[in-house]
């Protein structure tokens, strides 16, 4: 009964990671189409978010009949609950990537993004990528250093999404309210895609170690 | 054992009876600093809300503990996984309804409302609060009737927040970039707490009549 509960954990273990993996890619191509008002690139990290949604689904469902099953306690029930909850994130986290995938399917054939801002969100897209992808390492290995890592890295971001406000409440601000829009709204996306990253890790320290890191 | 189970059961619900009260205390005083400047209901704002953040750990710890003693199956083990998610989204509203009083406590003694946009955003104001409420009552009947006219409701929000994103692209729009930016962010948390609504009402048509309600 242990052996068969030890591999029904493993396969949850598995799917979040797949799960986490295919963020990796949406955001990827989400901010891509941002970036380079790529229309193409947009629509398919749409369609990879919607095939991710069901993923998430099959997930907890997987998670619920386990919980029926192998009625677990303890540590192993805490992870389970986790893993929910983990879920729940990286959904909202594809939903947040294709929200600038949306951005730039509306700016398009313009670009959403003005050129006293392209290095600040040129910065925010590769941290939040390389967030994403640290956070499928955490995923897999429950690497605790990493996951501190991780909570070094969102105060960059966090920088940076105040820096954006800095930019567009100056006087040198010139640009339309349609470009004020935009980056305010996308500055969010990426800064709460990065809360969110850091939220699992620190629930992946708490499952390894029982501390627990404040994420708010 | 199944009369503690069930005592066990309600209480979770007059907890989560509880917490989405205080989500509509804090939204009418959030929404009242946003649409009048007034800092001392913002404060207050703030300060349930840490309240509630602690009696949402409280209740996902205490849902854990009957999971653990009590290793339901079928329908009460989904109603404690939902449970758990419940308390997550009202969590988040608290959260998204101090993002109002914050926008209040920035912009004081200023406003963060321009004229222009004020019927739109005390429109937006009641009707949150208008759902919060029916919310905690969807929460305390399981009343399914009031759970399908929250998602009626929840579509003029959404008509409510593109209009903004008109009024703010049109050529009349004649307010600085603090203006934009504020009006934006506001837009987007009064719609995303409306959504929350929507979800959690879902859950609870979904638990009573097996009906799935797809909220996106």
């Amino acid at each position: 009964m242990r052996e068969v509960f030890q591999s029904e954990l493993l396969e949850v273990q598995e799917r979040l990671v797949d799960i986490s993996r295919s963020v990796v890619t949406i955001l990827e191509k989400a901010t891509d189409a941002f970036l380079t008002n790529n229309v193409s690139q947009a629509d398919q990290a749409l369609e990879i978010s919607d095939a991710n949604e069901d993923k998430a689904l099959a997930l907890d469902e997987l998670v619920i009949k386990i919980l029926a099953r192998q009625s677990p306690v303890a540590r192993d029930l805490r992870v389970l609950v986790s893993a929910l909850r983990i879920s729940a994130s990286l959904e909202r986290m594809g939903a947040l990537a294709c929200h600038l995938a949306s951005i730039a399917r509306y700016r398009f054939p313009g670009s959403a993004v003005p050129d006293s801002l392209r290095k600040t969100f040129e910065e925010m897209s590769a941290l939040d990528i390389q967030l994403a992808k640290k956070l499928t390492e955490v995923l897999q290995n429950a690497d605790v250093d990493l996951a501190r890592a991780i909570q070094a890295e969102d105060e960059r971001v966090d920088e940076l999404h105040r820096s954006v406000f800095e930019v567009v409440l100056s006087d040198n601000w010139k640009e339309n309210a349609m470009f004020t829009v935009d980056v305010t709204l996308a500055s969010r996306y990426f800064e709460r895609f990065a809360d969110h990253v850091v939220e699992i890790s620190s629930k992946v320290t708490y499952l390894t170690t029982g501390e627990w890191h404040e994420t708010e």
